[in-house]
């Protein structure tokens, strides 16, 4: 049995890492991505940090988790905002002609979806619906220890659903889009236009814990439109259980108790008891965990 | 090789059908569902009209579509609006007391989903997600030739999607659900508002023929909404192809070309060449054919 290594390839960092059957990494490594020195740089740099991570071991699988908007079929990464410059990146092709071995690529919500659906919150459950609340709002199906793709890959890229035709517009997505309400990012401009500075989601929910009124409806906008966001994945799919991480759900119960609370009034009653939600569990490690399965569904 | 029953139970009529391989009815017949006698008295309806459909041929199985919300589980009946009175009814085991094969429930939407899927505008794709614009608004996801019904049953429960949480409220449903803007009800509704006086929606789609205004306002607003409904879909699951029936789309291209020309905003621009609309090929066979395909899946 050779080695599972697991790349996530972030705006900022990458980091690759072999990881055991029992879905523990066993080393890992991580690097500035430097993006802007163009995708032949970078590529390079992670062909090196496979190299040492493996060593003189075999490799039997490699899977990348990357920023979307990207191909899973064709392997080619397209244009993401986050990785600026990386035009059309047949990132798989290029790491085909150093290692001859299964690679894959996915988009890294599906990818620490996945590894929440075997591994962590998810675990033991046939649909998971993962959901990574943070900067921006993205997710992940997972039926029966497999991402569900889409015919395009754009199954999970829940950030753009619209919830209000009449809402908040941010950058190329949909009015009135989840993303627009409930990412940090809304919250933290929600922020600066009530109160006139910069703040980060984090500042709001210190203001909601110190009984702020206007920081407090901040939060309940945001976790007004989650829970509509949810009951919508419900009564589209309705998964076993929904797996929620992400920097923003860090607040705790200030986030998870409403979150319940509100989504009481967006489904059937027969359903309410039944809707699982979990907090993820792999917390950092997920994407890396994941992109090393990708070649294991 | 016995005959496949499917048994297509609605509110106002009940038919039994034997369907061949090719998905061809092959013998149907049709009695009122007279669903206020009870369910007793139209259960034994529907085992007189199979015995008669059946003749002295072997069955293979029987498959029953009939309106949610129901338990595909467990075989059982809830208290669906459309068949007042019928209370959690075991049908399926009442049925297994005459009929000693394979028997199976499903709501009628993703009966007529899977139908669409083997036969109709979904043949030859992976994922087809089945939506029906008629009285309410259904829908049910088939993957690989199977219905998806989801944990609890509630996936393709699409009418009760929020679009819009400041928008009209519907009866049980949730308040600016897709339904409460895209049904055949919702627009008799707008037309009754504008109009002062009673009119179904092709009363509706009639004025817009004749060019009148206010009721172009009631379809664009429908349709409007049903292209939201779709992109949502799409931004969950992506499905392989949409198929679209049910009386409202019988309005032909006054609602086919500007629900196209909708989903071009809603969707991402890489997208939208991809998005495969097709109308639903059945008719009014898909719930009866559907319902014998779900012992075959």
């Amino acid at each position: 049995m050779g080695l599972h290594i697991g790349i996530d390839l972030g705006g900022t960092n990458v980091r690759v890492a072999s990881v055991l059957e029992n879905g523990e990494v066993d080393e890992m490594m991580q690097e500035p991505t430097e993006a802007e020195q163009g995708p032949k740089y970078t590529i390079e740099k992670i062909i090196r940090m496979i190299e040492s991570v493996a060593g003189d071991q075999s490799i039997e699988g490699i899977g990348i988790g990357a920023p979307g908007p990207l191909d899973p079929h064709r392997g080619v990464i397209l244009a993401p905002p986050n990785l600026p410059g990386w035009d059309e990146v047949p990132i798989v092709d290029h790491l085909k002609n150093h290692f001859q071995t299964t690679i894959k690529l996915n988009n890294d919500a599906n990818a620490a979806a996945l590894a929440e659906a075997r591994f962590g919150g998810g675990k033991g459950y046939e649909s998971v619906f993962y959901i990574t609340v943070s900067t921006g709002v993205g997710g992940g199906l997972v039926i029966n220890g497999r991402v569900f793709n889409g015919a395009q890959g754009y199954a999970g890229e829940i950030g753009n659903m619209i919830l209000n035709p009449h809402g908040y517009q941010y950058s190329n997505l949909n009015k009135g889009a989840l993303e627009s309400y409930s990412s940090g990012t809304a919250m933290a401009e929600r922020f600066s236009d009530q109160f006139g500075k910069y703040g980060a989601a984090e500042d709001v929910f210190e203001l909601v814990s110190q009984g702020n009124e206007k920081a407090q409806r901040i939060v309940d906008e945001a976790i007004d439109y989650l829970a509509m966001g949810i009951a919508n994945i419900t009564h589209i799919i309705n998964p076993e259980v929904f797996v929620i991480g992400g920097g923003v759900m860090n607040a705790g119960e200030l986030i998870w108790v409403p979150l319940r609370d509100r989504l009481e009034d967006y489904v059937y009653p027969g359903l309410v008891e039944h809707i699982h939600l979990e907090p993820a569990a792999l917390s950092g490690e997920a994407g890396v965990i994941g992109a090393a399965l990708l070649t294991q569904q």
